[in-house]
């Protein structure tokens, strides 16, 4: 038996059809035609689904279902209330594409997806609880609780980027608040501080790398200049790195998990704040005798979203 | 069959003998002898149990279990990490009380068993996903997913009152950090905050009325006064909802609970702030089209610990 896996991002869809044990073995993906509207997008992953099929020749009764990560919330019944960067609301994914594909169709946050694939494969194999926390531009979240995807009552919960932490001078929050966990950990939130702290005339390496980025200031720009002794880049990658940490710490004093697991862009250079951020969070938890929590860089790289919808959807299918 | 349920709290043990459905038929109470040290006042809780089965003249072979509400944190097998106001750190309670007793012993934190008596009898029942929100000295939360306590992998989760949440110029949280959910929404916070004003000269008729009182302010005088009109008594009244909204707009945000219970002392006073915490909430939480969680003073009154307990051993005795 497969599973179909696929990840709606605000740039492409990509697909996969994936096998009993989280195996890919084909992969396809599209561009995803946000302007067109969300019918048009619907009918372009039906079209992938059918080309997936067509290009692997395997026959469609072999597969058992299709799982759809989303960058937004949805219900069970995979009614999308909104997915803000691709201008969706009160979209109904699961019956439109089940209809257009003749599949049980399951939806979840991208952000649950990929801790799924980490909790079958990668990172958080065997953990009964875990938090899955990815930095990207935003920052979201996947929580497995008793080894079982937790998303709430309605399907609205784990939106752990979006638990106030603090004040933040530099903005509000697209969600209206003010003091978003991820307005302080984030790609989003280390360019806005690095540009203020640029308009208050510190002086960096930055000023002459974006000019050449057309005033661009990318997350591994920020990496690269805090490894090499920039203060600007330092004390950027300082605060995320202390503001990271006081949201690990909340994540811990209420879930105790064995594992918070941290994905997305940022992930990536986490070997240069690891280790800063593991003290820093020893410091704040609330038993501080019981710092147990293991805090890892996910495993599982861009095919995540794939493997995790695919695995969701095994997963509802019993 | 029936259960003990028992809550230790810094000045008394009371304990019950509650049936299968939750309806104490015996109680009992003796004061805490804290400075006595743990072995003394287990001692005393064994004694408890003794007394109430002479008294109540059940047989001891009709009580199945007995359960333990502290205040703190302590493991599934009865392991207590610390209870500050008691002066615990790493005390054996199940192990001692269970040979002391000859009863199975199960530990949780007071604010779990009073979720638990919410479930089983009161504001909670029949929701699958629950959060209990105490507001007393402190800030204290119990949580029930799919019906089940959750405590996390060791016991330390629902640790609500540590989960940072702005910056708080008054006063350090006890565990150390700056900003927990308690030092703006308990007891402590609002006599801190009424403390500042009137030292910062406000005029208000706590000045008066603390004379009364050898300058001790109690929370009930302080929602008397806002009752009244007091200016100072409203802005300690109104920065504690408002902050109590900043913690329950993050709940929903993480668990997307049916309900959010609150109980402790300043529950009793929630019918001055519900309707404005409610409006606050609304406002705050990520998916706004969704305003479907419920935020509902506790039921029960201060048999909640003792019901709770009983049935938390209960559900542990399968």
């Amino acid at each position: 038996m497969y599973y179909i896996g696929m990840d709606l991002g605000g740039s492409s869809i990509k697909a996969g059809l994936v096998t009993d044990n989280g195996s890919i073995v084909f992969k396809k993906k599209k561009m995803t035609r946000v302007s067109e509207g969300s019918i048009i997008v619907m009918n372009d992953m039906a079209m992938l689904v059918e080309e997936m099929l067509e290009e692997s020749e395997l026959d469609g009764r072999e597969i058992r279902g299709l799982g759809v990560g989303i960058p937004g919330a949805a219900r069970e019944d995979g009614f999308v209330y909104f997915a803000t960067n691709i201008f969706w609301t009160n979209v109904q994914l699961g019956k439109e594409l089940s209809q257009m594909t003749d599949k049980s169709v399951h939806v979840a946050n991208d952000a649950t997806m990929a801790a799924v694939a980490e909790h079958t494969l990668g990172i958080t194999k065997d953990a009964a609880n875990s938090v899955f926390v990815t930095l990207g531009t935003g920052l979201g979240g996947g929580v497995i609780l008793n080894h079982q995807v937790y998303s709430g009552s309605h399907g609205i919960g784990t939106e752990i980027g979006h638990m106030v932490v603090g004040h933040n001078a530099d903005y509000d929050c697209t969600c209206g608040n003010n003091g978003c966990w991820e307005t302080f950990a984030s790609g989003t939130a280390m360019k806005n501080h690095a540009h203020r702290l640029l308009e208050q005339g510190e002086k960096s390496i930055l000023t002459s790398a974006i000019e050449d980025e057309n005033g661009v200031i990318s997350t591994n720009l920020l990496f690269e200049g805090a490894r090499e002794g920039d203060d600007v880049c330092l004390t950027v990658v300082n605060r995320m790195t202390r503001y990271l940490a006081v949201g690990i710490a909340n994540l811990i004093n209420i879930f105790d998990p064995e594992v918070i697991a941290l994905g997305g862009g940022i992930s990536a250079s986490s070997d240069f704040f690891m280790n800063d951020l593991k003290a820093m969070v020893a410091e704040r938890i609330y038993v501080k005798t019981m710092n147990v929590t293991r805090i890892e860089a996910s495993k599982l790289g861009n095919d995540a979203g794939i493997i995790g919808a695919a695995m969701y959807a095994k997963s509802r299918e019993g």
